[in-house]
């Protein structure tokens, strides 16, 4: 998706700045969680299922939350040794309380810090399949609203669980991916092809500033578990800065 | 521990009777938790760490509500195939938050069916640990406390983390165990040992009636995974009730 | 698919009569191996992945050894929760490695009791998805010959890990569903429909005895894991046996 | 445990050279395999109980074979939360089960690539538990030994485990941590301590040089996932060649 019309009036509304976290797994690092926190507003929270242990958890929302950035809780299939990132046929009545289970299980954590999950972003596997796959959309939009419909739910533009969402009531906040490329009719390049992400850091923060600039979607979304996460975020933020932009989470933002 | 002395008194104070629920996982199902639920007035129910699948433990979360038990967080070591059991030499710093992840992810589940997690027991070889292991009874003291300062904790009388519980400030409630038989310093028997149950439901039932007249323990604990655990129960709280005791659980009652 | 054409020269070929076994984890049990093991030639032992823990596989194969039933391997997908009854998007990469790893654990065990892996068979999901998942057919027909190209492999007739099979030199034993329903293309009917399975005894040896006559298929799968397996095996144990027939495993057989 | 006495007549013995791989899991990766199958003569392979995944194990077993290093299993506790380095109270009749399995895993993976498992090392909490835990201990022994008993056993001098191995005559392998610190006692200091670990490359060489001289123990251990192992493994190779050692893996050589 080339993000090219601009929407000059745009510029008032802040950029949000989302991106995974807490994805370590008890002895295996992965991300640079302190790194991303100074750069990002909204931080993408694993909940277990696919990565992320209980310590490590906490020490990430202890951090976010001393940065003051906003925790979501990012929902995946219990696939640790596929880190979330295979498509896992649950049925809608299993899917439904994984959701809820994982949401509370962070959102624990976070307050005993301070924070709380404020919003819902699935994962992986999970995340595509919502795209189209109606009856699990159905129950993750189902287990939000159960937990707390004021739960913003992100996805992709266009996926059928937004829709749903919107239907049930709930927020949805769109975003738009920094560093990975779209196949024509809007989806992600599927991450087993060469061209699926974006390395290069200079075109990553020309990509968001356009975004941001033609308001094409309610949030930016930067990788966190790429080896050079931290090198282009900070281009990223800066780019975004130089171009006059505002950054802050869209939870508390008045969009 | 023989329960012997008779407190007359007594009688007025309402009897609690807690059982483990929520134990099956997946395919495998332990347990009559629809059985139990007519029995108990406080259900101990897993939290997926030991077992207890997410969809199973609402099932048996809204099954509780209906029926008015409360519902407690069983909370467990991270050993499935274990089934908890075995000790697990977890430092507190990843104990702590293994706890509050355990007490969050069923209060969710719980919350969405209108219940909530009022209390919380420690299960198998974590219960037994928190007898002595001071470092480990301090992490599941201040995991409990950061979730949420009025929740009770069910523990052993004696144990360390029942002191270092009052200490903290946090409400605690003593348990007799029912079918399982106590070294004269108060432990159970190992359940490795050949008497380590009671599998007569006529013993059991004259156990629960002096204990509750002796004021032994602020609740009882029958188990819900023994084969025969439902007539067990049904002789147990006939029992009670034949004996004029009352049956409330010590969540919401004066005591 | 309703067998229903008799050949009568059929009845010097003994029948094999397959089920699932080792499908207990850790303290849930499920079904009764050793019941089952009085009636099966050939049993199907779960490897740790959708169910089996290495002490209860291990007795399981030594009560198969005593009986002198044969030992496969049951391989499935990691997903314990979901029993491998999931499709999960796996990477052949991933699943043949996957499938040699349970493969060689599981022999292990078995030649620690005098005996050994004899064949492969897959389970629930991932047995589903051979029938049609080229990649997914491909990494395990390559997985078992790369253990042992003597290994045969079992399957649903017309699935297409056995032409994948064949072509790759393995030897392919096809299988008839005693208890199960089959849709008119020769697929089993899904388990979420209320006729996927046949519980009446006597229909099912009936059926056993016609699918034997009529040479339908290598071998006769029997399910352990219903509340009536053990009923329902030595029904059609018997009505084989009454119809003349010799009951012996495959592997070992002239066939 | 400071080796000060030389034996001068030791230089014909050639040094074995072993360090811990296959600890990558899935999405996880740690340690750089390649890198240090250049150097060493000994891979102690993940099981994938305490780490390592079949497709990670598949690609180290081959790297070994191809370089010509040994594989051995370095089998563990099942718990990849805690890496394994966590005691994990397993009666004997379960650990034993669980180290044949893991044995037979890993081996089936290495025969698909033409090596196989030539010695099993216990990992993390387990290698130390079978210091002074002689069920566990014995345990063990007897899983190697039903295995093959011409597996060697490798172990910390003066361990129970391989007093037992010895007496159930299997071969057992002294060894050596270059970069960890011993107790007076000649236990490691625990890594929980500030000097667990010693970090400087030239020290460890000259460590490493100096317990080679002195025949202290049959094989020399590097760590492979700190974040200088790949620096301290080329040091300590380059101080043992220049001292004028052979390096050689003891299985296979004359000893």
């Amino acid at each position: 998706m080339e993000v090219t019309a601009l929407r000059c009036d745009n510029d008032a509304v802040p950029v949000d700045l989302n991106a995974d976290l807490g994805e370590s797994f008890g002895r295996w690092r992965l991300g640079d969680d302190e790194a991303m926190l100074t750069m990002i507003t909204s931080a993408n929270v694993a909940c277990g299922f696919h990565a992320g242990d209980p310590a490590g958890l906490l020490r990430t929302c202890r951090s976010a939350v001393r940065r003051g950035v906003v925790i979501g809780a990012q929902v995946g299939y219990p696939d640790l040794v596929g880190f979330g990132r295979r498509f896992l046929d649950m049925a809608p009545e299993d899917l439904a309380p994984a959701v809820v289970y994982q949401i509370g299980a962070l959102d624990a954590l976070a307050r005993t810090v301070g924070g709380r999950v404020a919003y819902v972003k699935p994962h992986g596997a999970l995340y595509n399949a919502l795209v189209d796959h109606e009856d699990q959309a159905r129950a993750v939009v189902e287990a939000v609203a159960s937990v707390d419909d004021r739960l913003p739910l992100l996805g992709l533009p266009g996926a059928a669980v937004l829709e749903i969402a919107e239907r049930r009531g709930l927020r949805t906040i769109t975003e738009y991916f920094i560093d990975r490329n779209y196949t024509p009719d809007g989806r992600l390049v599927d991450r087993r092809q060469p061209d699926a992400m974006i390395t290069d850091a200079h075109l990553a923060a020309e990509r968001a500033v356009r975004a941001a600039r033609a308001g094409a979607a309610d949030s930016l979304c930067l990788h966190g578990d790429s080896p050079d996460a931290v090198v282009m975020g900070r281009a990223v933020r800066a780019g975004l800065l130089e171009a006059g932009m505002d950054l802050a989470p869209f939870v508390g933002s008045l969009r």
